[in-house]
């Protein structure tokens, strides 16, 4: 094979219905919003990448997008340069609401990654060959995901109540469980907490573990408690968690909070760039990173990034915004290519009620996916449904993530507060 | 495609001359020792890679050539499984000759390298597809080399004069560095140092300042210095060098002196495996980490570790031993996707006086290697040169590297002293 040269791309904005999700920020709005990436090649190849779909970020994808034609789907180094050359010096500072506080680097891999997958999975198309082995080969032929647990209201205010019902107490929480686990079969259970004070959340972690003796759980209130306030949270729950995800807000925090923890601490909010490593590992602040090739830079990033971890000794879990097969796909051979992932994966999959961009999207099964050995991603692409969730896009009239607003059009007296306990 | 299948695999040490260069421990052997491996698929291509000669060495490879057989040559992970379950615990605390004190993960490393480049190569070969390719795709053209000088003899005792002539003072080492460069173009020059007292090897290096005013110039005394010692040549130095290599042992040693050095400390003796980087990067032992993929456990693992190094801020250049055109191949590629590579590279490739494995060796052109965009590593293996090398290596009767004992066979007073200035 000689040159895989990118003769078209494209990007879509697409729009996904998502349940009424909580949070300590406010809850999840009637939409989510993803942007889908194709990049063609002269031979009919198209390779598919995922990402957020915020009008910023599409912005600067598009830029991107511009620049990639005539590349060759090899040249990852080519691609990130070209990225870099679009995007700028323009977006210093800019404040990503997905991903937090942005750096110049930190937006460039995180503009950087759908290409970076797509072309991937061109390469991967072209050669016959699954993407995991173009990073570096298979540990595992299934990947673990754990079962995502959000409190949440039985609908979003003047809809149909959804398939999963109210959760708003420990009882609640654990039938959501049940009903989660028994469709997919998770083995490991995470619930999103900061949205009840803290006592309360214990509760549901003391719910979870009597009704899930053997199943690891975790508890991410998103740093919506102090570093005190965590360290009593982690003192009442020893034992029970497999680790305390961003409780407390910061690098320091975190640190302070990580010496008195008998559990180890995880972070997909503090931890959210290479740049952000020394100082964490230095000062001990956290046990686990929540790997995201989102804004890890990618595939190829991603599994460096493990590499770093393990040589300092803290351990790989992967995290999940609400997301579509494509990006499952990803993840799964990301997983797949990562001996030093320790733990079950967080996945929104569940939520999206079947939605997808794919056609036939990859499943659980006793909670894992089976590592696709097809050729690329494995997944193709539903023109169909690309077409509806794209109108959908429009019609949402929704153009940026904003959990506070639209908590704050339902209840004009939520406030959100950091370290709000 | 489908399955590349490994059929065959082969471990081929051999021996080529090598020059009696000096340095801290002794002097090089009539013989450099090397094994090359050749991995081998059920439809004719035949995957590269080279590597230490050393007995202990080759019973490894040997060991590990044995379970690879059936493998998947994308199958890197699955190369590692076997490569770790052939050496099993066994190797534990070996110390090797050319890599320093061992541990279990290094002695994997070390011994999976080769293959790994095989397999890298057999990947490329099959997809049409240079090396790089596969690392993240290239970030330069040409890999800039380095002008390796050594205080040498004219001779070993008893035999004819090489082409180099003597070097035992500064107008030596200068005469020395004009036909390296008028040669090879190189644009940066380094001197293995530890041979004599500091000052008189301060004195080359003033003498190469004014021989060569716009060449970055290093020194490298491999650890023949106190931390008091390497203080005073660091001060005297300063402005001089764009970083000394291993003045004096230890990640501590290295530290104290960083403290207090005015140009940046390079090693590849106190920081060889990735359990050392986290207390060499806590300490600010080292500014520049000297990569070499042939302990770092290949190409990729290699990449990594330039990833790890700008995230801690430390510069990353190149190691060699004595090689040939396998790993001269294999180190271009490697420079080629490593975009932190900030230094020229060393290379011995000069000292071989042409001899080589493969039958058009890569060579320099201003000090630079065009990197191949050919299929695989870009070269092949010439089997009458390798035959006869084999044959000089049963000829040879040397089963391992050991400048010490051949010094001492000429100069029974000679001995090693750490730190002996
Ligand atoms: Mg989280
Ligand atoms: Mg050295």
């Amino acid at each position: 094979m000689s040159g895989l040269e990118v003769t078209k791309v494209v990007v879509t904005p697409i729009a996904f219905p998502d349940p009424p999700l909580l949070n300590a920020v406010g809850v999840h709005q009637p939409w989510a919003l993803r942007a889908i990436v194709e990049v063609h090649t002269g031979d009919g190849l198209v390779g598919l990448g995922e990402t957020y779909g915020d009008r910023r970020h599409l912005d600067l994808l598009r830029r991107a997008a511009a620049q990639i034609a005539g590349l060759d789907a090899f040249d990852l180094a080519g691609l990130r340069r070209r990225a870099a050359h679009a995007i700028g010096a323009l977006d210093a500072g800019d404040q990503h609401g997905l991903t937090g506080a942005s750096s110049q680097a930190k937006t460039l891999l995180r503009v950087f990654s759908p290409f970076e997958v797509a072309c991937l999975d061109l390469q991967g198309q072209a050669i016959g060959r699954p993407v995991h082995d173009l990073l570096g080969g298979k540990v595992r032929d299934t990947v673990p995901f754990s079962a995502y647990l959000f409190y949440k209201w039985a609908a979003h205010p003047g809809a149909e109540p959804d398939e999963w019902g109210e959760a708003l107490d420990p009882a609640g929480v654990v039938e959501q469980a049940r009903m989660m686990i028994t469709r997919y079969g998770f083995r490991s259970i995470k619930l999103k907490g900061g949205v009840f004070e803290p006592d309360t959340e214990i509760e549901a972690i003391r719910a979870l573990r009597d009704a899930f003796p053997d199943h690891p759980l975790r508890l991410d209130p998103n740093c919506a408690w102090t570093v005190a306030t965590s360290a009593g949270v982690a003192a009442k729950t020893d034992g029970l968690l497999e680790y305390l995800e961003d409780p407390t807000p910061s690098i320091a925090g975190m640190a302070e909070l990580a010496a008195r923890a008998p559990m180890p601490l995880a972070t997909n909010m503090c931890v959210v760039e290479f740049a952000h490593l020394p100082e964490a590992f230095a000062a001990g602040a956290v046990g686990v990173v929540l790997a995201d090739h989102h804004y890890w830079g990618g595939l190829r990033l991603s599994t460096q990034l493990a590499t770093i971890c393990q040589t300092w000794g803290v351990g790989v879990s992967m995290h999940s915004n609400s997301h579509l097969g494509i990006s499952l796909a990803a993840m799964t051979h990301l997983g797949a290519a990562t001996p030093q992932l320790s733990y079950a994966a967080d996945t929104h999959t569940p939520w999206q009620s079947g939605a997808d961009v794919v056609e036939r999207p990859l499943s659980f099964v006793a909670g894992s996916v089976t590592v696709p050995d097809t050729p690329g991603l494995g997944v193709r692409l539903d023109r169909d449904a690309l077409a509806r969730m794209h109108e959908d896009y429009v019609r949402s009239g929704i153009t940026e993530r904003d959990d506070t607003a639209y908590m704050k059009s339902l209840d004009p007296t939520y406030e959100t507060r950091p370290e709000r306990w």
